[in-house]
């Protein structure tokens, strides 16, 4: 069941050994096309217009981009220009800033002329490490689903709810929701995916319904507005979302719509786990809603909408009367005390400011909500 | 700042006293097209295609179409497949049911040569009711709304959210949801509305967005998972939303996604108010999660979403990979403990077995979920 088309890598190096190679996204699921990125200026783009998107993918996109940036000017201020240029794409999720910083540090010391190769160096062990990352995220959520089964009828699956796409396309691999599903489906148990479309940019109906349908993963897509409804009627046993940024007491940043169905989960005791990778934690911040940053994003994304039609060809339709005004916030604050609690590559731990210190070996952070951004 | 389109009427009789003229509900907000029904083929069409949608619209449609068919036929055998033929159109919405048994029990003891006449002058009859029934509640509601704009900083508006369309389209006039909003705004009080979406038929985005503007109501399109965030945020004053299904004791069946603005809502101690007229109450059910049929609707509703291109033409475009298996639930209920008040025709009360059988002069239903349908 495995089709060519989902395959696809979210993003490789070029067979050049320079330039990275991305399948954009925005195109999914009725184009599959690679787009060559070989400037800092393609790579910003990419990220910006969500050719490449997911907080992990964000990220190893961003240190690639300080490489082709060196390539042009291996200099202290092009390095500094890239970091800037490239942080300011996308504001909420903490992986972008993660892994630049990481990338400056690595290649300040160095002369200029040993950072190019370093820098491809690195970024692509960060590829690396996010494909094993991720399929320990899965293990460790695989657990987890293993012991909801249980509670499960006989043959009956686990019905597992997600929301956005955290998927092996929001990564370099696995993903980091989708992980556990994956690794689930791989060893044979009985899943189905309750896959939420996500408006406004529909990252479930177009994305997720490709990974899962291209791997074989039985799912039904849903609108949104359905999550409460289902759990209501006992059809979700679990929820599992990714985080585009996790404060140090576990307050999760997520795509619009996920606090809803936090809500929901507690409402009907439905388990309601967040999927993430170590470098989406921002250790600086504790009150998630005051302190994370949420992205506004275009208008346009909510009154307009790319489908194809039905002679395949892709088209943009306005779905509202003209002029209709609309406000379009990228992300949501889900806080820590909906959380059941957060998969890792680390492990399980509760939603906690203890739990999340005692599994990455920190100081547990001080009170309070930390720097305003 | 009214526009001619906004002042169509939703549901009219035609010149020639026999037809009538609706507004096609599908084509909006791109076309304002009124479409002549002239047999009851044609009305059951308009209830289940929703070319005419809105459960008070419903009912008063119904009604006209027992008078269409009587004008084919006017015999028992006719008036009762009439029945059967509009009953099973729509199977949330009781205010069809009570529309339907209303004119049937007005016909029945009628000679047959006389039912034609009696059907078009009761039909007529329940239109202007529902206008004086809805501006009614616009009334009581414009109470609440008047002292909920105390607490607002002056000059501040007071931030109505809404979801689906409850509103004059959906009715006969001035709407249920929408009637304190409107009369607010006739009132010159400052009135802001958060038109949710409505996933995944966007009666938001289409229909409120185009009465509201119509009529020069500041408002703001936002997606439905957008809801839970804004109350988060403090930008939510109150919830008002109408109903398709109320059960005696206040449970409320209403556009699928309603229940999730009514967990957020209690969440963040925003008021939530349901809007409806008696006919929408079924006092044969008390539990309304486990009584009240949940439509089931057609999965392209999901998959698929229709708006108009860059050339103004209408497109139907595809979502999601070829294939993809959807849900398309078309309500959830909102259990009346998530329910601030319900305000109707009669006044505002609480949602209660006492408090609406009060209102409505009716025996306190006993206890028990009343009969499964």
């Amino acid at each position: 069941m495995r089709s060519p088309v989902a395959s696809q890598k979210s993003l490789r190096l070029a067979p050049d050994g320079v330039s990275v190679l991305i399948l954009d996204q925005t195109l999914l699921p009725h184009e599959v096309r690679t787009v060559r990125l070989r400037t800092l200026a393609q790579a910003a783009r990419a990220i910006r217009t969500m050719q490449v998107r997911g907080s992990n993918l964000i990220g190893v996109t961003a240190a690639f981009g300080i490489a082709l940036a060196l390539r042009a000017d291996p200099s202290d201020a092009a390095l500094e220009a890239a970091h800037a240029t490239l942080l300011e794409t996308r504001p909420t999720a903490v992986n972008l800033r993660w892994a630049l910083d990481l990338m400056r540090e690595h290649l300040r010391p160095l002369p200029p002329g040993h950072r190019v190769a370093a820098a491809y160096s690195r970024a692509a062990a960060l590829l690396d490490e996010d494909v094993a990352i991720n399929r320990s995220i899965g293990d460790h959520g695989l657990a987890i689903l293993r012991r909801l089964l249980r509670d499960r009828p006989a043959g009956q699956p686990l019905r597992v709810m997600t929301h956005c796409n955290a998927g092996r396309i929001a990564t370099l691999d696995w993903g980091t929701a989708t992980a556990p599903v994956y690794r689930a489906h791989e060893e044979g148990l009985p899943i189905h995916v309750w896959v939420s479309e996500t408006r406004p940019r529909n990252q479930g109906a177009a994305l997720t319904a490709w990974e899962l349908g291209g791997r074989g993963v039985p799912h039904t897509l849903v609108a949104d507005n359905a999550a409460g409804h289902l759990m209501q009627h006992g059809l979700v046993d679990v929820v599992i979302v990714g985080a585009d940024r996790v404060t140090a007491r576990g307050d999760v940043a997520n795509k619009i719509g996920t606090y809803l169905k936090a809500l929901a989960a507690r409402e009907h005791a439905v388990p309601f786990y967040v999927a993430f990778v170590g470098g989406s934690v921002d250790w600086t911040l504790r009150d998630g809603v005051r302190g994370i940053p949420i992205e506004q994003r275009s208008p346009r994304e909510v009154t307009h909408i790319t489908g194809v039609d039905a002679d395949g060809r892709r088209v943009e339709v306005r779905l509202t009367p003209e002029g209709t005004p609309a406000r379009n916030d990228g992300f949501d604050v889900t806080p820590a005390r909906l959380i059941t609690g957060l998969i890792t590559e680390r492990g399980v731990c509760r939603a906690s400011a203890a739990a999340l210190a005692r599994l990455y070996g920190r100081p547990v952070a001080a009170r309070g909500s930390g720097p305003r951004l």
